[in-house]
């Protein structure tokens, strides 16, 4: 076992909600050693935080610049390998450009950056500076997801017609943002959260698992999007019809206001010849279904995919769930710093990366351009 | 008990299979007997089909307008009470409108007639000739259907916001219709089956679940129609966008080249304090929600609203299925027809009508006009 | 199409409830029409019966040894063809009895007889004189259940080691015989149930299940009655450990105070080389699983054995329930009795006989002596 | 946060099964670190995996005992903590005997012993050290187990009348053991496996997870054990009736030989007035009904009980698994060894004991003797 790579995180204080999950998933397969901080906004908030997680004083710093100055300025073999990017989405871009330009690593969380052009400079800025940069998509970190994906790939379910995906809350049906909860208040802010709420927070989740997992590439669209809750300065509902390259077809829903909806993302894919379900709230079990009538319940830990027996840890029946497939994309960003220090290529690495996210900010764009229009067909390369 | 109704088809030869589902439903209760039959549109097919299924050969006839004619000729104590229209849907409107203007009560299949200006012409006469003309959605027969409109209309979901439609199949994922299969051959074909194909034949079904629960009426929509395999000339794909009156919003889709799904019917409707999720697959359970996270699984024959009371025939765990809930609807036809000649009220009668006929047909004719103008949205009055 | 045959009643009044169960499924297929009853073992309630239910005043008799006498005194081609035996299990003996002696054919309800010696007396009675004699273990016309039979005798599955069955349903949780529900009341009386009570009225379906699909003969068993409800007289509980000839193993409970569960009728089969999953409440699913780990969804109304799809009407994805179920039981029946008159062999007609009443009340005294021995094991064949 | 406690692992070498979880269960929250090992029980072995897992060459041990004595060597400040004994059963024993004879808290696999009177030793033992001695039923860190307890607790379900407990596997349904996999050949071999087969591995489990959830104690119970693989020397399957304390009665099934399933560990109780069933494949729902007919669908991460919440780390809809609950295990140990360095009371932590893994071991021995005794019953206090 190669020693662990140690990781700073940005934003994620003890009182943010996505923080812990990657600190969870970062500790999980012990890859990845929590070594610095600068872990909110507000300096003072961000030392206590630091102290409670038991950072190093040293490393444990008031702001994301004054990270960065000074673990770069630690020789190479004590700084961090890479900086974990969990603050309100409209920080994303200034400090995944500082880390970058710094020489240093980078995971971010999604939606990746307010705009598409600030996407795209990071897309660029990753590649010639040769680092990582990754959006943590976690939902591909599923191992039936991978499986999903790679059953496309092998040609069985025939070329794809038409897919569902749906993102489904139902957290955000009352104005949660006015009770001062603050993954509410920032998520219902445009300045902080950018054009979009609920398309933004979680329909580039079903964007990027789509795309992951068919590979199809969205040719227009069309959106309706819906503020239902009164006051509500974003969307917190879209529908969305897809038109994708080569004919195939599909619908897009997220709402956070579907009552009683906890975390519902499904993923339907219908071919010529098979079609495969999956849904994020029992995500051990895929079901694919062939032409014949033939109607299998495939299980995680089985005799599966490379891609998937690689993101699985315990035996079909053993359940594994979000932590886990969180982590697998926290291996993913390990096995991809290690590979590029190695001078290794690294093909089969699924983990999403800054064309994903470029890609998941340009859908929310074409989204909110189409629902500008009253909800009229946009052309993605528009 | 009341002596059974007598009623006679038209179309449903023993070669079809929705005939066949007419006949077990009309059976179940005993409340309704086969009397006479022109059970094709093929004189000698007619006289078999009548044979095979035991017809007095006296009240087999060779087309339908030999039917109304010899039937209205017997003394009203003997002649049939309704005509039960199960024809491929080119022929609804002039059998039906044969029937009412003969003073015979109708039970027609859906979509109801080719043109929604056809469907106008059969809901005004059967006004007044205070005739009962009934249309087969027969998904409103399901009780826990029923329970969801009940539960809706106490308000105790809050009012709606977002309802998702489908009616997903996978039987003609290939082109069925060359092969000489007679359901998929005259479906597929426009001179027969109209302007639609999934639309009409599935696409009604889901519109009138929605109307038939929520009470929702569609301000605009906007509709994406598909031919997915090749040379098919109607739709088999179509994905609608929906702006209701009042503010509501909601998707229906409905495909019969989903391949492996079987009849995939499915209601989800969420409102500002409760949703209701129904899937006809699983007709014996509904899903509630309410926004303090309760999680209710609804069993039918348990102690529900009395219209989902007394379309109930088992008591709870005895599943109840698709014949069941048809049959529903032909005591509905029953009970009306008796409630006219008794000069009674019958304001509980759930039966859809030529009033529900009418609006799937106009919904039809609103998705395939959108389609033909790109997609684009189209306002119900227009 | 042959004319229907025409059947009698006794027991079943319309306060009753399988009765009404037993009406449904006759009509379903239109094979039989309820022509003469006895409905009531008092004669006034049974009049009064027969003419909510519309019977022939002729036709309505007082009880069932004038229906016998008058029926018999009718011609041969106006008499009944059978007599269903709907009343509570102390009078199926008699009643069954009478009607072979007659010469009618007879369907009756299970538990077939209050004891082995008069099940074994009914049986020899019917094989003497050619009389059709069915006993409604109404779970075996489920088209899945007969599919899994033929699934296990195809050997797809390997020679069977473990069986579980159950049959648990919680309506009588509460002494729910003291607050007069006749259903309940003559359940719970020893008098006119017999000497078991849960163990007799499900129980004995469960084990008619195992016996139906598996083939398997219980060798010996280990009973554990229990009365749960403070002065019950009988088991409202009982836990049955099961083994077979050959050496497979098995457990059989069922239980009416397992509060919530409603009809949960359940059949798991292991063999060597795989396994089939089904559950009554669910009934058009079958899970089969294999060595390799593969696990398929079989639906009702695909391609399936002759026997399940002999025993379809609808296609896949339009549910089938328990009448449906029930009905391919009276068809059976009239299969049966036609293929007597004929003078035809009728070998595949899974319809239950006597053989079957009689080895379910055997089952029933094995388990009661066993309970009585302090739950000590009992051999089938002492 | 406090700094995280330092455990050794005995046992669990690279190619094993459950060492491996122990050791993601131990990291997931950062509460424990892996510091030494003797992980074979071969010496090369041992050290090659300490390793492979990055272990300090200084810690890296080639016996247990040569474990104990330099770790009790070190000073207390540097010393482990706790000693993870994951090796087959026949080594629990002597281990943990060690170990707490050196002062060092324990956690322990299950069976926790081959005989109870070894169980009963290391309780004593651990009671005048003072140690803990945790064993890792591991079912029982499930939030909604921990619910379940808690809902029974409240008395809301009423005094329970019925439990149905299932732990049932297909992995071992061929002669693995012969292939030299080496879970399954020492599970197998009565010298390093003990009396029992399934019955020790699963059965186990099971019999916690009534105890943990009822709080039922049993009074009495008859066990048909069976090998059904020809050439395997202990027990594949088998299926107990418990009697417990008070009336309430059960059953218990464990198998290793159902085909098709994978970890299907199933947990149903029936109270007077309410029910709850749990199954561990999809954990994180709960399913709970009433006597009016209410049924509700209790998911994780909502408002529910303290023990559960606190055994929580993700909000509803956000799946967690195995690996979760398993660390609850290890972070109940945590709490209990600092409490205990605290002189704190520890009255609410739930981590199974030595008391609980006593029980466990004489629930196997009661088993046998059944068995031996032709699965007659057997009393526990015998």
């Amino acid at each position: 076992m190669t020693p662990p790579l140690r990781y700073a995180m940005v934003g994620g204080g003890t009182d943010a909600f996505i923080g812990g999950v990657h600190r969870l998933a970062a500790a999980l397969d012990g890859r990845a050693v929590l070594t610095a901080g600068a872990l909110s906004s507000t300096p003072q908030r961000s030392l206590d935080s630091a102290k409670t997680l038991g950072l190093d004083p040293d490393r444990s710093y008031e702001s994301y610049q004054q990270l960065i100055e000074r673990e770069t300025a630690r020789p190479e073999t004590e700084r961090v390998d890479f900086v974990s990017i969990v603050t309100p989405n409209h920080l994303h871009h200034p400090v995944a450009k500082a880390c970058l330009e710094a020489g240093l690593h980078v995971v971010c969380d999604k939606p990746f950056t307010m705009t598409s052009a600030e996407a795209t400079e990071l897309r660029n800025l990753a590649a010639q500076r040769n680092l990582v940069c990754a959006v943590t998509y976690n939902y591909t970190g599923y191992p039936l997801v991978r499986e999903m994906r790679s059953l496309i790939e092998s040609g069985d379910m025939g070329p794809i017609r038409k897919v569902y995906a749906e993102y489904h809350q139902g957290w955000l049906a009352t104005p949660l943002e006015n009770t001062g909860m603050k993954q509410a208040s920032w998520r219902a802010d445009p300045e902080r959260a950018g054009i979009a709420g609920a398309l933004g927070d979680i329909g580039t989740h079903a964007e990027n698992l789509v795309s992951f997992v068919t590979g199809l590439e969205i040719e227009s669209l069309c959106a309706d999007l819906t503020s239902f809750v009164p006051g509500r300065a974003l969307d917190d509902d879209a529908s969305v019809l897809l038109r994708f390259k080569g004919g195939a077809k599909g619908t897009l829903t997220c709402s956070q206001v579907c009552v009683g909806e906890e975390n519902g993302l499904t993923l339907r894919v219908y071919g010529e010849t098979g079609a495969l379900i999956w849904r994020q709230e029992n995500p051990n079990v895929l079901q694919q279904t062939f032409l014949d009538g033939d109607r299998r319940l495939i299980t995680r830990g089985g005799d599966r995919s490379p891609s998937a027996t690689s993101a699985t840890r315990l035996p079909p029946g053993h359940p594994e769930g979000f932590i886990e497939a969180f982590a697998n994309i926290y291996r993913g960003v390990c096995d991809a710093i290690e590979a590029k220090r190695a001078g290794r290529a690294d093909a089969h690495n699924l983990t999403p990366t800054a064309v994903d996210g470029e890609r998941g900010v340009r859908f929310v764009e074409r989204c909110v351009q189409s629902a500008r229009k009253g909800a009229s067909w946009v052309r993605w390369s528009d």
